[in-house]
């Protein structure tokens, strides 16, 4: 971790343990730099970085102030710790239905940037949430780079594993979201019926050398899919 | 605009006129330090901007890679662009049902964290990509902040006037995604059925000094809702 980040993990520490609220003011960028010892380019990047994780927002000749503004029971989907730290707050279970190797459809291919005849695993699971149904999950990881699973691993964090059992650097992830009606294999294994909505996301997720090693098609069931997304953006 | 935005937009315009792909490199940190004579501090905040807008991506030791990867036919969800620059892709429409003034519900005031005896502009509208519906929204604007609002600007780029025409910053948004079955008033305004799926979106805008001035509530016709994220996280 390199300095910037680590004092951002501070930051974030300090706003944690003092419950500040949106719109409570942190010190200013100055106190910063002489608190941690960085120059003024280091403390920068630290806010730069809480700002595109939603903690903070910066008002030019006004000061630093906490944006956290958090639903009850919504899933951040946007944030650095990926939804595993949310789902911390859960209780999340997995069943699974399927593990092996086999080759890769067009889709698949395409999406894991590899050959027909390269090797992925593909894993199959239910996921639940307090016992009920959150989702249908088929995973399909890059053979050559997610060298073994099994049915534990893949019961589990995966990306613990991936992160300190094979000392992989995960990076970026591009998700592509669509909302379309159950299918009734879908629907049986979400307890819920044909034709109901769903949420369908795909996600692509990276190593930070930019390669593809894991598509995943992950169907939600409707009454349990509230996500968060705090954005340094607009609408309309 | 701060010059580290300005080299941003440069690198940007720089790979779209070379369309350059994912994976491509493009020049060092220091040959662009050189490029715009600049110092490493401004170029690296440049680069950590890109990276948030999932245009690049930057490999220790190896260089620094375009990131770019669209599918057709998504729009951007998560873009320091908003949904507009995507939207101009596409023909949008408006058609206006109803403008009016008046006070916030429980949950108005909440969002834009106003008093109940405050005023609010209430705009609902339905909108069009190349004809068809692509959404029903119900907009709120707190009117202490947007002074000023008729049918001809809720019609075209709400965000240009409040930008332009009443000189705000527009800062930040946290977006709050649920699927459910549409209503029969909605269904009527998407052309589709009562119960088929909806995605729902509900948006709380705020000014970069972090005052929520927009609260909107957004059904997209499912059947056109394809919406890409990039992130830089991960996902299981």
């Amino acid at each position: 971790m390199l300095k910037y980040q680590h004092i951002a993990n501070e930051i974030e520490k300090y706003i944690e343990k003092h419950a500040l609220q949106q719109g409570d003011k942190i010190p200013s960028l100055e106190m910063l730099m002489l608190h941690f010892g960085v120059s003024k380019s280091t403390i920068t990047r630290s806010l730069d970085l809480l700002e595109r994780k939603g903690i903070i927002f910066q008002v030019r000749g006004s000061g630093i102030f906490v944006r956290r503004h958090k639903r009850k029971g919504y899933i951040n989907l946007i944030s650095n710790q990926g939804f595993k730290k949310d789902h911390e707050n859960f209780q999340i279970t997995s069943r699974i239905i399927q593990l092996d190797i086999r080759k890769p459809t067009r889709e698949v291919a395409l999406n894991l940037n590899i050959e027909f005849d390269d090797d992925v695993y593909y894993g199959k699971r239910v996921r639940y949430i307090h016992g009920e149904t959150l989702c249908l999950e088929e995973l399909y990881f890059n053979k050559s780079i997610i060298t073994y699973l099994n049915n534990e691993i893949i019961s589990e964090s995966i990306l613990s594993y991936i992160k300190e059992g094979l000392g992989l650097k995960v990076g970026f992830t591009d998700t592509f979201l669509h909302v379309d009606k159950l299918t009734s294999e879908e629907a049986t294994y979400l307890g819920l019926k044909k034709d109901n909505p769903k949420l369908y996301i795909e996600f692509v997720c990276h190593l930070t050398n930019g390669q593809a090693f894991n598509f995943s098609k992950v169907t939600y069931n409707y009454e349990r899919s509230q996500f968060a997304i705090q954005m340094n953006s607009y609408y309309f």
